[in-house]
């Protein structure tokens, strides 16, 4: 119906915009993956807006017209970064059966995998300096949801007692100490394990943290 | 003995050389002010040598007299920060009584309240970026070792089929579990509580850490 009422010129100007809007998405994609790998390479911090640009081989203002921002695109690796995430934790909490306890158990030790081998992606996510002053957007922060989700599943099934708000902050709790862990571990900090007692005291946490009912 | 051998111009030097030793000292602690009073005031990141030096009244030469570099300067702001936090640690633990979970918990709470107080200092002690390619100091080192001693004092008392080296291991995943919900919180992330269930998880966390004997 529209288009019949389109003359010869709308015609070619919604292909037009068609076409802009392809290869707007194309230089999105190609600048997301710029992005990543300047962030493998070297981390989040003093990721420089014309070395993306120059790696993707746009001009810098394409950065612009493709995201409102650097911190934008941060986002977007960020969100990319958190569906792989989602990704593995997903399988890893398949792979470990029925057991509520031994799924979050597999998600603790998945988390701590992926962290160790996407190091700078990973710190990417919690680099707070890095995101300061941006509003996330409710993509994202639908992402984080889903992942804390992925605890509050086998969690239920334990913390019979629990309403879904208490239930919710349980796993928020979880998810924190096992990150914690994580955390302090791959800075290499004094107060930070790795290795063998890294693994046997995440287990140690999980096994505890739902298993006490006090 | 050495005085009887000094002649009159090694014995005014040696007035001199501690003179100046006094002057640095107080130069020293001038600069620890300054460095501290821009950390609380604008947080660690983007801390500038030329600010901290017009701050505490002394050339920016001063500050490389006083100190090996800017991080040097940052660790001994550290230092005090974490002087600070281990006298309220240790005032909360004496105050909990000698039962050691409670000691426990009050440990965990005063550490959640520490670093709600002294946010900027408190991030300053965790900020790897700021401190990034330093040596960390022995002396700093053990400030650190000396706060998971905290922990393991009754940690020791209830683990008590643990030999030396896993009770160590253990305190450090449970300061870094408690680090992780309050860091997630202050940096008020989505997977971050605040309130009364941050208070109530910390509390979960800390009493089933420390019952569960699996």
């Amino acid at each position: 119906m529209f288009k019949t009422k389109m003359n010869i010129v709308q015609i070619f100007r919604g292909v037009d915009v068609a076409a802009r809007s392809d290869k707007r998405e194309e230089l999105k994609a190609r600048l997301i993956v710029a992005a990543r790998k300047r962030i493998e390479a070297q981390g989040v911090r003093g990721l420089r807006a014309r070395d993306i640009t120059s790696d993707a081989g746009c001009a810098l203002g394409g950065l612009y017209n493709a995201f409102a921002d650097l911190q934008d695109l941060i986002i977007h690796v960020n969100g990319e970064t958190l569906d792989a995430l989602e990704a593995r934790l997903s399988a890893a909490v398949s792979a470990a059966g029925t057991d509520p306890r031994e799924r979050l158990e597999a998600l603790a030790l998945a988390y701590l995998d992926f962290a160790g081998e996407h190091r700078a992606l990973w710190f990417a996510l919690f680099d707070a300096a890095s995101l300061a002053d941006t509003t996330i957007p409710d993509w994202h922060r639908e992402q984080q949801r889903s992942l804390v989700g992925l605890i509050a599943e086998p969690l239920r099934a334990i913390e019979t007692e629990l309403d879904e708000a208490h239930l919710a902050a349980r796993a928020q709790a979880l998810f924190a100490a096992v990150h914690g862990i994580v955390t302090l571990s791959l800075e290499e900090r004094t107060i930070g394990l790795s290795g063998d007692p890294l693994a046997h005291e995440l287990r140690t946490l999980v096994r505890r943290m739902t298993t006490a009912q006090l």
